[in-house]
């Protein structure tokens, strides 16, 4: 099946049927993610992947009670860093140069520019690390899709809720929105087989 | 190839070529990015697909003389609503109702959690209606691959610049992100052949 006709069968699953999504999907999915862009590489922020059913539970009940929570396989929560740290930069600073085999001083023009990001308010901080979850995300849908997993995205729950359940404060991380997986349940899902609906190309791109 | 194979192979091109994309590739993304997930289905935005050279020009000038700009075959500028309106909303409403040939009364109560949307300060309003361009422009990063088109992310430009050489403010949209589509310049580009740098699992996930 092709990349199009995957995307053409994903839609934002309302109801799961409780289904595993086998490792090898989910580690693919994941690894998608991890190889997702994000503004100067720096990845602001991180993936809870959760699987514990009480963790589901109480995720759920922060969550409107929406039965994706508990009926999918892994609810994965995208979370930014409420504020980038000069340790952020220079654990990244590390990774550089351990990857690419280069010194930490060839590296310290970039850093200076990145430094720019830390002397930001915190606000403006997050917005533009939560933006960067929003790469992570989409590629994480297409991922799905590719391999034929059932994705919902969801922002529709309690952010202070979800970052009390997993204790994110603490880490310096706010949650942005969710991505359940799992598989559709044919018999209960009343968006299954309902027709996509999107902007028509002439609406929704300009040529220039 | 597989689908992580190609991410793999993708990367944030520095240098273009000049050589063109083939329309059947880039229809391609463009349904990609059409088919995009998006907040309620709402789709708050607008690309701008720029291949007219002279226009290519006026935005490297306003994008800091990034070499892509103008070495791309198509400039991709991703634009989120400014606002959204009752008038976006009642669209939307027709587009649903024509497509799944259902009753506009039928997606009353829809419609009627929509409005919270419009009733949201400008400014929260396009904070929500930026994120969901991200969605897109993760899509649009995977599609690209899969298409074996090289492609750039790109948040370093000045977005009055751009909102004005493409007259977007009149249009009530904001330019958030570009992505330059083309073909990697083997011999100039710094960025060709370095390793991918990315957090390691046990760093970007977080198992519970």
């Amino acid at each position: 099946m092709e990349l199009l006709e995957k995307l053409n069968w994903r839609y934002a699953t309302k109801r799961m049927n409780g289904q595993q999504v086998p490792q090898e999907k989910l580690d693919n999915i994941l690894e998608a993610i991890r190889l997702s862009a994000s503004s100067a590489g720096l990845q602001p922020y991180k993936v809870i992947v959760v699987s514990d059913p009480a963790t589901k539970e109480k995720l759920k009940a922060v969550g409107y009670n929406q039965p994706q929570f508990t009926e999918a396989s892994h609810v994965l929560v995208f979370a930014a860093f409420d504020k980038l740290t000069m340790q952020h930069v220079d654990d990244y600073m590390q990774n550089i140069a351990t990857t690419r085999n280069v010194s930490l001083e060839s590296l310290a023009d970039f850093k200076a520019r990145l430094e720019g990001f830390t002397a930001q308010s915190a606000e403006q901080n997050f917005a533009w690390a939560a933006r960067q979850t929003y790469i992570a995300l989409g590629t994480a849908l297409v991922a799905a899709a590719y391999e034929q997993v059932d994705a919902t995205p969801m922002e529709g729950f309690s952010n202070d809720g979800v970052d009390e359940v997993l204790g994110l404060k603490e880490k310096g991380l706010k949650s942005v929105s969710v991505l359940t997986l799992g598989y559709r349940d044919e018999a209960n899902d009343y968006l299954l087989g309902a027709k996509k609906v999107r902007k028509a190309k002439a609406d929704l791109f300009e040529m220039v």
